[in-house]
């Protein structure tokens, strides 16, 4: 194994409370959806740093950055860590930032070391994990990976009808360079872990070992539209009361999953949505996590179950569709273990997990062998303000990714 | 009573159907919320028939419209006779523009049989009284009524953020004419009933006696976010589940109170609304009608209760307010004499009863008298593009207002 030399725990907090404070929010969150104005700030205060550092800072079509640190031998594929700087609309201040902005702890302590590796280390910032504003998330890598078409994602529209063609203008971060088609010899990819796990056990690097069955569903639920003042309630086919009726049942049906898989509705839509009108017409999504294949389909079976026993008892037409399959990927042994025995060679407590949501590195684990890194976050928490990462488990976590880049960007 | 020339049902028919096709749905309703695009067409082609039949078009400071026929003695206040001719998204065919069409249908009839009345009749357009995209509804009668401020008015902004100052000049709508402060002699409102009693009785015109108590509520149900893919369910503070289970309280509160009364939740917003986050925040808002004070007040009382106990079992913060009461209006008595006798002259089915929503003649009776005259409409359907009235009806109704306009056209 490489020699070892420090991670800068200090500026590595630094950094992550000052991307932070780019889109902040007065709980303590960030705001920077993918493509909006706080997002091109965050990723012009990671192309200054990078190039502060010494890196040759280059850009995608599809907005993907990434930060190169020459190896002896540029010939050879580099060694790739990564994760993406956009968030929810709030989310934390950890959730992707971590993983690139320990990217750059990486290569400072390499610069203050004076250490040259056979291999270039790149640190990708990947567009648009979130999938907050733009539909599909881990849309970056996924196009890098060749697993979505560039021309279909830059088509894609936020809410307000705005493309990813024209916000990747807009924001400055429409690059010329062709997205993938390029050998990466490993990629690493360093996560708070979303759960409560490592936490509970006193756990301070977790191994992920696969990732789980998931699934989005889409519902549509159609009544009459109607005035709201006048229209007798026993005659009322109110879309939104179906949508009631079904959100309460989802929730059910994912407390009866816990702890294998869970699944809430999350978005909804009404129409017209004004006061004095009956919803004639009502949208609901929901994700679905599982352990198993066949936890997932029990859980879309009972949810088509409870869409047909609404519709049957209120008259209310419902419509469910399900998409975004993703199924089980079981990461590379050897990344696993070289993560495992990195940790224990620090003396820090790591267990195997898997992960329950999607990162980047799903994405890229289609093109090279990943290894995801986890440290703990506070009660569990992610996707929201609260969001929470001890300064001594970022900095752990950003050591076990030093000293496997290492180890990976000297390897043969 | 003075001479009755006769309507002509198939014009009014015609015009009816020709103003339905603009922005005209699939269904067979038409978009025409105010001050939209389709809006300005409706318009445009109300004042061409307008001008057409003689009259002159007027435009207020808050879009509100006036076809003029002079009469006799121009010194005198005018009969007007009024509706609307913007829609709910989507609205039907009959709702507000009856009224305003069969005032040209009486004017009409008027120059056919060259009648010249001693006080001028004047067929208003009144701005925005639905409220679909700008609230509140009843806007430019409630403005000309001194009941709403210009200035608050002309700053009001739909969920685009365009204000219906800028949306009034945009559609070419914004008038100079000072808004209000005239004297009206009398005030006739021809309208669909809205719901099912004239229909179900076999009568052809309603006399209106009274409104309704009313009034709106607002909930906000604050939990909080968190990963919808990671956090245990068990852990959840999910603003939407405790917004369905109001749903579905508001829905069993507003059945129980039939006939007397209803109120049905008619629109959510939930955020952030994104798949993968638990919702941090949703709200809500209802409206309620009851024919007493008490009722109403009962059913708000209920919906705090629920509130509470929602709030107390799932742990989330839920916050009610309520606004725009309206209190029951008894419309004049010599007004609604005059109805029931000229209906009984055509030998035409009367029948008296109470309005349970708002129509802009609720505004205009703050400075006036005013008669509101229903006609019967389809299963009780509105605000809905199902909504539909009989030629023959919508031919009786305007006869009925031209009787009624002669007369009181003519009075000292």
């Amino acid at each position: 194994m490489a020699l070892s030399p420090d991670i800068d725990g200090t500026r590595l907090w630094s950094d992550l409370m000052t991307m932070g404070a780019i889109g902040g929010t007065a709980r303590g969150g960030s705001f920077r959806p993918a493509l909006s104005g706080t997002d091109a700030e965050g990723r012009n205060l990671f192309a200054h740093w990078a190039r502060e550092a010494g890196l040759a800072v280059t850009v995608d079509q599809v907005g993907n950055m990434f930060a190169r640190r020459e190896g002896s031998d540029p010939s050879r594929p580099p060694l790739m860590i990564g994760s993406h700087l956009d968030t929810q609309m709030p989310g934390g201040r950890f959730d992707g930032v971590l993983g690139v902005l320990a990217g750059l702890a990486v290569v400072r302590a390499l610069n203050a070391a004076g250490i040259v590796t056979k291999r270039a280390i790149e640190i990708a910032n990947w567009t648009n994990e979130e999938g907050a504003r733009f539909q599909p998330g881990l849309m970056g890598s996924g196009v890098f990976a060749g697993l979505l078409p560039l021309e279909e994602v830059l088509a894609r529209t936020d809410r307000k009808g705005l493309s990813v063609r024209d916000e990747l203008s807009a924001s400055g971060y429409a690059g010329t360079l062709p997205v993938g088609g390029r050998p990466i010899h490993a990629y690493l990819e360093l996560h708070i872990e979303q759960g409560p796990e490592l936490e509970e056990t006193g756990t301070l690097i977790g191994a992920v070992t696969n990732s789980s069955w998931g699934c989005s569903g889409f519902i549509e639920i159609r009544g009459e539209n109607g005035h709201s003042q006048t229209a007798a309630m026993s005659k009322r086919r109110n879309a939104l009361v179906g949508a009631a009726k079904l959100i309460l049942a989802i929730e059910e049906i994912g407390a009866s999953q816990e702890p294998a898989g869970m699944v809430s509705a999350t978005v909804i839509d009404s129409w017209p949505n004004n006061r004095v009108n009956i919803p004639h017409l009502a949208k609901l999504s929901y994700v679905v996590i599982h352990e198993t294949a066949e936890g997932r389909q029990a859980i879309i079976d009972r949810i088509e179950e409870a869409a047909t026993s609404i519709a049957a008892e209120s008259g209310l037409e419902i419509e469910t569709t399900t998409a975004f399959f993703r199924d089980r990927l079981d990461f590379a042994p050897d990344m696993l273990g070289l993560t495992v025995k990195t940790a224990e060679k620090h003396g820090f407590p790591v267990m195997k997990l898997p992960t329950l949501t999607a990162h980047d590195a799903l994405s890229i684990h289609m093109v090279a062998p990943v290894a995801i890194i986890f440290v703990p976050c506070r009660d569990g928490i992610s996707h929201s303000e609260l969001e929470w990462c001890e300064p001594d488990h970022a900095t752990a976590g950003a050591q076990v990714l030093l000293d496997m880049a290492l180890d990976l960007a000297n390897a043969e």
